[in-house]
């Protein structure tokens, strides 16, 4: 990038450099799900096509674009801006927890005031994603959610064999009858 | 391995030589389940510890050892030695199919004669793997046995970003309350 600043022309440089200034100026996090955005609230919390009622817990805005490119989902988000790591001095105050609480409780009014019936733990599947989740799911289930998990076991497209024993022991109990 | 048999002494490379014969002599597919063993059937067919009501379905005796290494199986096994594959050629006719429906109409006697109640398909999670078993599926249900599928999601250890999109969805589709 210093190579690239220092041959630009003059004027492209200056673009550049304010370009950077508008992203800090404009980008923010949304006030009802924390993902990053210009507009508040964000473009998924303010989309009445989606189901408001569903809210998917994800560590990091990057782990919210994986899950939308999927498709697959048609929910609401929230992002935590972290886990859980006691070790590293990060608690529940360091990260969006509070605010997660709240929109369960009481349904954010400026992203349609739609009650949340479903929490569904999309953390990463490592130990500190884990305990955030376990921690989360008790913060949760008193307030009378459905709290779920993002399913667990062999990665599609890959093979057995190569599969390490915490996976294929997930996949084992995991198992589902097929209809 | 032919620079060790060329500076090998005589004896020790006659050794290697009985050695890989016995292998060829003694090592077979045990009859009920079709995993390589030197005893018919295999100390997993014969083992009454184990419950034989439940047969895991995978491709390979490889899979098979993957998964006894986890620890969290105690059922017993079927090998199918292969996968379907029409474009090369291979048919039902190929694979251990019909040992499989057979077990499973006719508990085999020298396993402990035990019903089978539940068949878990642990094929691969790919193409091949999951057309083989949408076929076993449609061959087994009629004869009244659950038919189950090893869990597809998220691999443990991972990070939710670097899931592809196969991954993703199946996660999303097969998320689980928590209890």
């Amino acid at each position: 990038m210093a190579f690239h600043v220092l041959t630009a022309k003059p004027e492209d440089a200056l673009r550049l450099a304010t370009a950077v200034r508008d992203v800090k100026d404009r980008v923010r996090h949304c006030s009802v799900c924390y993902n990053l955005t210009d507009a508040d609230p964000c473009a998924i919390c303010t989309d009445a096509q989606r189901d408001r009622g569903q809210v998917l817990v994800v560590e990091q805005p990057k782990d919210l674009i994986a899950l939308e490119q999927t498709g697959m989902y048609r929910g609401a988000y929230h992002v935590l801006l972290g886990h859980l790591s006691p070790l590293d001095g990060i608690g529940p105050g360091n990260l969006t927890v509070a605010a997660l609480v709240e929109r369960v409780k009481e349904p954010a009014a400026n992203s349609g005031g739609v009650q949340v019936r479903e929490v569904i733990l999309g953390l990463n599947p490592t130990l500190e994603g884990d305990g955030t989740g376990l921690y989360l799911a008790g913060e949760l289930r008193p307030l009378g959610v459905t709290v779920s998990r993002l399913a667990r076991g062999l990665p599609s497209g890959g093979q057995l064999e190569q599969a390490n024993k915490a996976v294929l022991a997930d996949a084992i109990q995991g198992r589902r009858s097929l209809e």
